[in-house]
């Protein structure tokens, strides 16, 4: 709840205008919808400057349909970690929301997008990685920031990487997105200033340990300053992207 | 390398003013200085914005002495992870550096730090966690931006955290570091709209497996948009809070 | 077996009402019934204070079955991680019994539960712990404790917890659920003065390891007095709350 | 903060006994002590039921010195984990303080203890997890709980658990605390009814894993209803079995 | 291979009546049979006391055909790890051949096997526990041991266990299976005088890690003297009670 | 409690030689001796037919020495794990006690032991694994088994173990100790047909991970019939293999 | 890039050849194909000594398809974790691969490999080895090393091996594949003098933990020398023993 | 022991030259020494290739004192792991000893040592790496290759590595040492074609997990041919690297 807002409320009380108890009441008419299952927050994007965001998995495709009826006259939707079965399902009951097979992302777009003027560099080490990527870049494109993929430039070919820098350079915030060892945000990060978000991923396999490999090299990074979200965390780099952009 | 220092030598070459042999052996003549057991990088600051940094660990105090007399006439410089001992030395070869025994740093100040406007918060959980705390201001202030440090406002008394949030939200990026279970990143992620960069911490026992507990709770938050540092690095959050906060 | 009992059957032997022979035999005499496969404890209420429930993975639909028929006419059943394909047959062999889907529970009542005064609270982080809230209410129910569940006011979305602070002080016990970083426990627990349960879920990906991730941040919980249960087990958090209930 | 003292602050706001700036600087005003390093929460005991404690290590000896001499006149003061060495200097600045080296707790009672009437036990598998038992102990005793220890029951010679059996099943809560395989709790929580609390101790060496053994058995513990704390942690364990002592 | 072979081997060489190149081949001509994929050893028998016995998993439903056709006019074979699909294919080619579904075991008996006097007990904590013991039973029977299961005796249940001692006392060695906390080995270790058998079982869930907390709780036992095979390996147990069995 | 003691006293309580009330008390004079720190087992050997050993981590010199007083005039006493600290107190409050340094035994023999026949053997890997076999050589003949040690015939020299195998083979039962990747014991396993008790040490450094590598070495060991004991162990291993070797 | 190129190009600047711009232009002109996803380097051949390969998990039968109708006219392509159905594809894009099933490889030979003289053992421990050993083998074969595979030679019937060590003992490098405890590479590695790469296998089950323990086993092999791939990673093998070969 | 031996042996004992008791006993007289604690293996050279190497953990200096003395006069001799105070007590009985404190290895050279005529490349990726460096280099030295330390060349600062590369280019074998993340065979393995073994190191804290990280970075590197010897295992890929270059 946002400073202003109580202090308003406490202004009201102060002048008659709000009773005591209906102060009370009204500290806890708290901005969201509830859904009974899922509490819905509108004004989120109030407070940490965007809107709520489905996560799919684990919920129903029922579940994530009624969000969507319900909320999508009012704001613009991103749902990630949606199966193509819960996909059919939303779109039989709301067809003008997009899937993004690759991605798995969902999205409604009802209020036009205000995109922000810096881009923000997505780079991956593999192929394998791309659906990682595309959550990535999905969630930025809704959150109002415009965002470029790099793919299959992996430290094993370091002249790949190389010839790639003058763009990595214009970008403003680079999301680093790699399986394996995970090594790229290290090299990446010795070669550019700009903030580095490393997005470990689950590919590989033995010794990978479901991304284990990389999240641990990521966060043991020899180059400082690269920070690490959790693993195949398209969704969570895109945000923490998105808010740096907007300063 | 920089794309202007090879357009340059290029150019050079064309010209006939660098023979090529010359040219091959400029493209070696990289930006540091060979003390033999270091290779210091005097051009780090153009490439990615900041001065070489010592890391004290696995290093012999004469070696870190050694640098800062060779160095110190030439450029700040900032020491992490030094032990009392290793002060000692430096400071007996080097009597203008400065130690800061909490966040076991050593600094030299030779030129005058250029400030940035945006402030950065740093706060802890605990009390326990305030060297980790003290070494990211330190690296915050040799990196040019200045930093705050608020403690002891852990999840498990969230009105002391609810206190102090008008002042959280006036920084530009906020550093939240905390052991155990490492939920105060959590709660921060979803009171600010700032970018969040989590520092798990050490503090703990048993379970806390030296720092896993925080780390992997950072990781696996449910506020979207914070980025993670390995465990007890406070000058590692410290750097990307400054890249950030240079944009 | 009790104490009393021991006193009773040594005062038979020695009265002569039982010979010694008897007596070795009646102490084996067990108060549990023996399906073969299973050991089922009839007087277990006595024991313990609940009926045995019935833990439904790595047993045959048929077995269970078995058990339902057996016991169904002296006991309360509950019938805990039953397969809908284990349920149908169940239901087939005992009509009587009840299933609950999002619960995988599968009840019986013969008798009429007796309820306890004081209420249990079941307050889960999110949408996807819903299914191990329900596991936990059905128990509690058979075990003879209200209980009330409410959802999704994970820590993220502080306020949306803080309105419901109220209610939870009402309850006698609360049962926390949580997956990823689990860190509602601890904000919880540092809010209410009530004895407190944690549950970690398996809800979550990547550095979440299945659930390790909550479990090790509810083990190291800041707020004191925060005791856990098994990833996933919203059936022991029950068990455990009732018998706190019955106090 | 209490809903009463917010339901109060709005009325003198209504009145005009507060005024709004005002009202807004006394919900800041919040109810600890500010140390610099620590706020001391003193109202802590009106929230949840207990005065705060001190966690020894990472602190000072100057630290806990100075805790103990600013509160020491106004409330109770239980520190844990405190080294003989850090019991020196505040003894030394406290003289009214007491040392328990066993349990490595430093106690200062100001107010006489109200005792409830229930009483805990207290149950240990061998002699070496007595210091665990011993914390566990003073915590209880200043929570205004009496507890006993029964101690060297472990499960391999059952016949010394099964003697103290009638003794266990007069208290009102069990803590049982046990390394190496951590059996305990199970055998114990099939024998009684009472709330069971287990605690995993870092006894052992090899596979235990520095308690981890311990912890993951007393977590899959067979005995339905056992809640487990952190590894060695006897101070969480008397929070929660005090605050079920409560009711 | 023996001294004996060795010894005869030299002498013929000796004696002229084997060449020295011979010789050489002949220690070549190893005592076991090459299917190609698979060398299979028929004089272990000699040298271990079994005859060689196939691991199921990993082979295809042919390769185990094609060993019980070539080998099952020579030889009692057991297979484990059997998949219903592949029992299928190997009876077809060999119908003398029977299939254990619950210990996923195929054996075949050619030649009457002459059992040892003593008996080997198996006990298991759960119901869900029987495959393995089954395994384990199976094994036993074909090396020459006879064996009983007394199943579902787990320490949540005590006296259950205590009933059954005599039984167990009669045994000469006693192999104890568990899943989740694997307490039963450490209380049955301390009530007999037998060598004693555990083997850890993936029952469970959560943190039981797929057996590791079972095999961590068996290794780390308070009981002196058990020792541990594999998680779910019935079959080596068996292995490891027949050779003591034979003793 | 042995059947036997019941029989009798039930016999007695029936012929009124004994009261009820005499009876239950007499069913809690369990046979141990309490030393309040310790519940000393004096009739242990009767039960699981060894005497009570101490385990010296975690008890004071003090505890032990007095242990060593109390209990040493009736019976043989076996500490493991005893630092030189301690030894030293136990020698001076008992001076016939005897200390290995290297296996870190104290002993006190005041019963002749009478040795059973058959022998058992000890292998290790390396020179480094002394230390835990003559823990296991000590154990050994204080439970009446003689004992020898066959040391540094680890796998990456075959020929040197070999060359022993005929002194193995005259062994009743062979306890393997290795560490590293603990090796040894799936060679031995398939050259020799006795019961093979492994013991992992946590002798290596790196990706041995304190024994681990070892452990889980010897757990899934393609040699079928090894069983294991914790890290380290050399008491335990010894204890099982008397315990056959009294068959 | 090699330095050959790179003299190449400078000169070509000097003399006026090639512009600046245009000099840059070409240091951009690096010697891959760009698929958009894939970025296929041609050139590694001469880099690295062998061509790109393509690592089929995680690319759709499409992308591979692509791959192997774009590049397969110029060069030879190794595919491997190729399954059947992306097999299938291919084949029915490019006729002229080859599928192989065991080892999930892929093959098309445009140009005739020249085979090196030295040949490359590859031994398994036991038959579900043998997929693992396919893949190295055909790998070899395309990197032009003639390979043999030598299965089912595992520690527990070490006779087995030693017939077969003269033939080892002809290659110039040894691949030693084995699941469970890997100790065959310790085994071997002592009694050849050879380079010797091993590869942990997945084969196994519970304390295997997916390879887990081989890969443990091999990395602190007491045998000096031995170097160790990823688990499961016959390929990688392969490459480094054709490295080597190749000297 | 080598087939010609056999063969010899065996045309002995045919010729009547040696008697069959007699060929058994020569079988027995293996080419080791025994010093009792150590059995010393002189004759491993001719099997492997290189004399018998001392680890000195786990050992006591006396023991390593008594083998140099013993064998110091017949072969040359490396002892590796080898402390201060360890080679104080070496040096004071076999002067000619040579110790290196920062490679802690402690060397005796009788014979001259012929070296090949490749060389071995050694490169770290920082300062702290050096240790572990310097053990590989006289290890190299000892084995009879040529070795020489290109240091702190970490992917950081990709450049100071590229600046290397010809220098790398003319090794026959590169030994590759790095800590946290191991990036730095990922990327060497990409820009050389030489056979390179990985050596990851304990440098690092937090999530380095004592060379964790790096281990597994390393062996899911990007890079194909890339193998890995255990954590700060110096030695062992020296050892590697000189069969390598020995072909």
């Amino acid at each position: 709840m946002t400073n202003d807002a109580l202090t308003e409320l406490l202004s009201e009380i102060r002048d008659g205008r709000v009773s005591v108890e209906n102060g009370i009441e009204r500290l806890r008419d708290l901005p969201y919808m509830d859904l009974g299952h899922t509490k819905f927050d509108l004004h989120r994007a109030l407070r940490n400057g965007f809107p709520e965001v489905i996560y799919g998995e684990g919920k129903t495709p029922e579940q994530v349909g009624e969000i969507f009826t319900q909320m999508g006259d009012r704001a613009n939707i991103l749902a990630t970690r949606v199966s193509r079965e819960m996909a059919d399902h939303v779109l039989s009951v709301c067809p003008d929301a997009e899937y993004n097979a690759m991605g798995r992302t969902l999205t409604l777009t009802r209020e036009p997008i205000a995109y922000l003027e810096g881009e923000i560099a997505i780079v991956t080490a593999g192929t394998s990685d791309l659906d990682v990527a595309e959550e990535a870049r999905v969630t930025c494109e809704m959150l109002g920031s415009h965002a470029r993929i790099t793919s299959d430039v992996g430290v094993a070919g370091i002249h790949r990487l190389l010839d790639r820098l003058d763009d990595l350079r214009k970008a403003r915030v680079i999301i680093v997105i790699a399986g394996m060892e995970g090594a790229l945000s290290s090299v990446i990060g010795g070669l550019v200033s700009q903030p580095i978000i490393a997005v470990p991923t689950s590919v590989g396999y033995g010794a990978s340990f479901s991304g284990l490999s990389a999240l641990l090299g990521m966060l043991t990074s020899c180059a400082s300053g690269v920070t690490v979200v959790n693993i195949d965390n398209g969704f969570g780099a895109a945000c923490a992207a998105c808010k740096i952009n907007r300063l």
